[in-house]
């Protein structure tokens, strides 16, 4: 089965080029785009990246504003790299993770409490970029301090890193159970480690946090046994410890518990000796975390598991080809990379997982995923899957819904990740993935199931005034600090289930969603034409911003962007807001407007760089505005402005994402884009044609069939679409179904460097 | 199967007395026992019983002297109870467990923090003992302050609890998942809840303590729904709760999670309404605890469940038939009860339990066993078991075989309890066990694993001054506190691994351990008789105190009681203690002495009414002790002073116990005492003559056999032995072989009231 696999693969790269030496995964690693530069597969449940801090909040727990710029554990500004860990967020604005820091040393041991306070040494070494070498699947460093270099690659489940000692010596590699991104006093609840013999440890960590109740198990296996090895116990006031003071559990003692240890294991090498690490992980158990090892990677070739993690990369990416200039095929293919970086696989190779219940449970019939970052995602990651990735798309799919049984408050997920839902942002968009998915047909689940999964959820009054939405169609402002963005994103998920609801033929369903899909009209004040946040008296409030990102109504939004979200009904919500010409006036006014410092202040996740005007591209909730010019008389207005985005806000370098990756979003934003076409309203089959950036594309579909994008005089100043053509025959409407592309077929676009009035 | 199972039980009853009647578990509550009152079945997992307080450590985790009281969690001298546990230790100098609080009460519900410092209506009630009704298996009694009457009964995993409440109105049932026996901050590490439906929950409760690594995970089902439900969190500083804060979490909210939190649930009743719970347990998951209450009480007839617990304490105490007075039947009867109270089962009815290593193991083919506080039951409860519970001992030995298998340190069990060891007491007594077990052909695994596993115990040179024993044959007084101790009962271990290699027929084994069982002599000091410290220099300490029980090199006992044993070699001992004369004159100043008020001053475990001269008989290193005179030409002090041990230190009242029963070891003592015969020295068949205390005495053994002890002229007056007869043959010596009994046969002993000299 596996040998099978595997040719396909092989033959498979052979007919195409490598598209792994178009990925920069350095991308984004600077300043706002939050992503990693380690090794994953692509969706691994191992990503393993080295972390240049990891910022503790303030004394008491406060929060540390540092703690926002480390959410992906490396900042590329940075001088010093502390450690690699394991787990990863990629372009995330929270963070938790980071488990199980790995960081070789030589010379005299010297574990000084506290990582950030104390450059110590062992604890963190000096690098540069210059020694850096950032791939799809493999990372290296040289770490200078140490003179020591670090290689990192993975598979599925298991990390695996080499490290070269440039000089003999005294040699030790630690292993930090306390270690954390977004760390803090208390984080960690409990770590456990067992020493099994002289290469091999298991052990779980389990921590509080973004994720409550989170227990990560491990599998440590070193390539040369250790000589010895040893613990410190960083916890000031001891936990209670009894009779295991009989031991001296400082050094080579095998069974180690408590809540902040790090562990060391001492080595002699001789000059350029190697050691190789695997690390392998699981939610459910120290024997899974082994069991994963033994069926990834049982050998220690280091080079074989880098060229198979880079062959995994290359399926995915040959998936669309791509005829552009080098800095478009980097942009191109490292946002795919990113894209397709999350979820993450959460089972075991047994088909264990540990879901929401905190039980175990067995995938089958499906692969289980984690990390669905869905307020940013569902917007046009998803999309793209179900485009690009249906198969596991629909596994995405199926893991919700396990989600949503195993939650005892009959919930989908809203932000989760390993097995908990974290509750951040808004809206209750998993029902958005779930109408969009059954759409396009990708998803091969029990429909009636899925609708009545998306139901309970969005009639769960006593969560974030859907109860008050229900009642009153919005929610007061006196009850809620974001209550126009819960209303706005509300509105378009009850479309998304009445859309189920009418595949599932379920037309009361249907009737009542479509009704509560027009409470967006209950916080636009026909008076400003703005989305503003109303009290329970029905009045507007006074003192009203429209620039305000906090607290007036809006989250990771205002008004200005947010007045746009009718992604369901942009043509009723032109009209709402004066017609044609004042909807592209406003539009205009968007993108063109002068925001004053000020608005830049209190802010964390927008800087100048993810801005054009007013318009937020670092932040989620205007991603389709950009699009809605095709609903006036106006759409090359869009494939200007798309054009426009895709120049300033994605780049081929280190701070070339001006904003969070979000988990794919902003990447999938790009892939869409520069293919020429995006799902303003997922949940819908329509795509909004914007204007392509690639000379030409291919896209081989899971289905088999091969759809192609052409252009005839495209470049970066012919932005204007003059005609686009459907396999030879011209489109009416700058609109493509979802069916043109799955059925095959070429689209051609007829380019030119004046807009078409 | 069950069926089957249950007719040979009913059989059985039908043909003999009820035991039941005599079995009084009040006996030992009160003063020193430390006994619960509470339900259990025969060595089961669940052990549901009254708290009357939950002591909680000074501020700063400073252990409070009040704790060690409330080692079985009730104290028969309060006069409040705080609520209903489900796990507790019998008899026990230290402590943890008491799990799941379960307290009812009446009217509104005022959850204030801290339980100790508040005892307001809802935390506790008054109780009165008149009210109580204390059997096997069954506990009754009324709180007083609510008119509450609280019934529990138990299976082997699950608890089941009825409360009738007297007055109709607003009633509460609280959980309480941070109270805990030996609470102090920080000992729950984490708890978790999920409220499945109204009358489901399940959960764990995660602990750090004298277990360093402990979860038990819960399934509790209420008889009738519950109209709602809340919880409140204790935590001063609360933990990380990120957007959980979207949701009221303190009311009906079904995700509950933290460190410290009460849960209750509420009800209306009618007048005399009963509400039922069952609360089991499992090691190893949510699911497993779920199953164990499916598979043992599927049903809601709390009157069944207590009728089966009776049934199978009647089935356990049937196994030995007694003629004796009701004060000796009732000593006798609860003797036995207590001694098969632990060690506990604890796999779940699936076989999974989780093992020393923290992962989930299988236990195939045996029972697995936990709560082996084995210093203290080496000596006559196991021995017990080899006779009368064969079967479970063996699987007892395989359980600690399978712990050692677990063991990264690779040791044989000291003290261990849920998946932990606490390394509690001095010596490696497993092998005791082992050489006991295998001594008596009970024990059907593997000889030779058995051996290594007990060599590896025994060679474990960081452990306890072990390298030290090994390279100087004893332990220097400079390195340990209790030297003497430890070296006297490393070397009756090795005597019992020598037995075990002779089995095995490892001859250099053999003779490694045969020396090293003479150990002994190097911490006698030939110019005083006594065992006494010795430095690293080879000198005995000077200044030393022959009564001092701490730090002077003994540990739960002074150089008085532990100058004694050498139970492998009881002839030598004499012999360098000077010879039959010198050994009788010192055995008797034991009895005789009279000690200083200052010898009570320090000590929390010995009091005047455990003690018998300076004999303490509440502390286990001297049990063999009253025996020894058998090895002397006045083996009729033997009888006189084993009498008078079962007649001052065993009553059948709350405070008649005159020391930690430690799980069973004291009861055990009785049982074998008053049968006439005892287990001096484990790993040796033979069994001391002493003298018996009942009239008569019929033991019906796993193998079918029987075994009938018989008396002439026996009283309380007639203590001494006239005449021995086994099978009608005069005994020439005052000793039996185990053999002799399990062939079954008749001992028949001719009682008279002055000494046989």
């Amino acid at each position: 089965m596996k040998l099978f696999f595997f040719f396909l693969v092989t033959a498979a790269l052979q007919a195409q080029e490598n598209k792994v030496q178009f990925v920069k995964p350095i991308i984004g690693t600077e300043k706002m785009g939050h992503t990693f530069p380690g090794a994953t597969v692509p969706f691994g449940a191992v990503q393993l990246s080295p972390d240049t801090d990891t910022i503790p909040f303030l004394s008491g727990g406060k929060y540390n504003k540092e703690v926002y710029k480390y959410c992906a554990g490396y900042k590329y500004e940075d001088k010093t790299i502390v450690g690699f860990s394991h787990t990863h967020f990629s372009g995330t604005g929270h963070s938790d993770l980071g488990d199980f820091l790995i960081m070789p040393t030589q010379g005299a041991l010297q574990l000084q409490p506290g990582v950030a306070s104390n450059p110590k040494k062992g604890f963190r070494s000096a690098f540069s970029h210059e020694n850096e070498q950032v791939e799809a699947g493999y990372y290296k460093v040289k770490l200078d301090d140490e003179v020591i270099t670090a290689e990192l690659t993975a598979s599925t489940r298991v990390g695996m890193h080499q490290y070269t000692f440039e000089n003999a010596g005294e040699s030790h590699i630690i292993l930090d159970l306390m270690a954390g991104i977004y760390n803090y006093d208390d984080k960690n609840v409990w770590t456990y480690a067992r020493v099994i013999n002289d290469t091999l440890i298991t052990g779980f960590r389990q921590t509080n946090g973004w994720a409550r109740t989170r227990t990560v198990y491990f599998a440590l296996s070193f390539s040369k046994p250790f000589k010895s090895y040893g613990q410190k116990n960083y916890e000031e006031k001891q936990a209670y410890t009894g009779f295991w003071r009989k031991f001296d559990q400082t050094k080579n003692f095998p069974e180690i518990a408590g809540k902040k240890i790090r562990m060391y294991f001492d080595f002699d090498v001789l000059a350029n000796e190697k050691i190789k690490l695997k690390m392998a992980l699981s939610s459910v158990s120290q024997q899974n975390a082994l069991e994963n090892m033994q069926a990834e990677i049982a050998h220690w070739d280091f080079e074989k598991v880098k060229q198979q993690a880079q062959d995994q990369w290359n399926l995915e990416l040959q998936k669309i080809a791509i005829e552009a200039n080098e800095a478009t095929k980097i942009n191109f293919y490292t946002a795919m990379y990113h894209a397709f970086i999350s979820p993450t696989v959460y089972n075991d190779v047994n088909l264990d997982y540990k879901g929401l219940d905190q039980n175990t449970h067995k995938a089958t019939g499906f692969t289980n995923y984690s990390t669905f970052s869905i307020w940013d995602t569902y917007r046009a990651l998803h999309p793209f899957f179900n485009l690009m990735q249906p198969k596991r798309n629909n596994d995405m799919m199926k893991s919700m819904m396990a989600h949503y049984e195993q939650s005892a408050l009959k919930m989908l997920p809203i932000w989760s990740h390993y097995s908990n839902d974290n509750w951040c942002m808004s809206g209750y968009h998993s029902v958005s993935l779930l109408a969009d998915a059954i759409a396009k047909e990708v998803y091969t689940g029990d429909i009636e199931a899925a609708l009545a999964a998306c139901v309970a959820t969005a009639t769960h009054r006593d969560y974030e005034g859907i109860g008050f939405y229900m009642d009153k169609g919005f929610i007061p402002a006196e009850k809620s600090g974001i209550s126009v963005s819960n209303t706005l994103e509300y509105a378009y998920d009850d479309w998304c289930i009445a859309q189920i609801a009418k595949k599932a033929n379920k037309m009361d369903i249907y009737d009542t969603f479509m009704k509560r899909s027009e409470h967006w009209k209950n916080n636009l004040n026909p008076k400003t034409g703005f989305m503003q946040p109303k009290l329970a008296n029905g009045n507007f409030t006074t003192n009203f911003d429209t620039q305000a990102t906090h607290g007036q109504g809006f989250i990771e939004g205002n008004s200005w962007n947010y007045s746009f979200f009718v992604p369901h009904n942009p043509s009723e919500l032109k009209a709402k807001m004066g017609g044609n010409k004042a909807f592209i006036s406003r539009l205009d006014q968007l993108f063109s407007m002068e925001l004053p410092d000020a608005f830049f202040a209190d802010t964390e996740d927008i800087t100048r760089e993810g801005i054009i005007g007013g318009y937020v591209h670092g932040n989620e909730p205007a991603h389709h505005v950009a699009y809605l010019y095709n609903w006036t008389s106006a759409p090359w207005k869009t494939q200007y402005q798309v054009r426009n985005i895709l120049k300033k806000q994605y780049q081929p370098t280190s701070d070339g994402l001006g904003g969070n990756d979000d988990c794919g979003q902003m990447s999938a934003w790009y892939l869409f884009s520069s293919l020429g076409f995006y799902p303003v309203s997922p949940g819908d089959t329509t795509y909004a044609i914007g204007s392509p950036a690639i000379t030409s594309a291919t896209l081989f579909l899971e289905n088999g069939k091969v759809f192609k994008i052409e252009t005839h005089n495209q470049s970066e100043q012919n932005v204007y679409v003059k005609k686009v053509e459907l396999n030879g025959k011209p489109l009416s409407k700058l609109f493509l179904d979802h069916k043109d592309i799955v059925s095959g077929g070429t689209l051609t676009f007829y380019m030119q460097s004046q807009q078409e009035k």
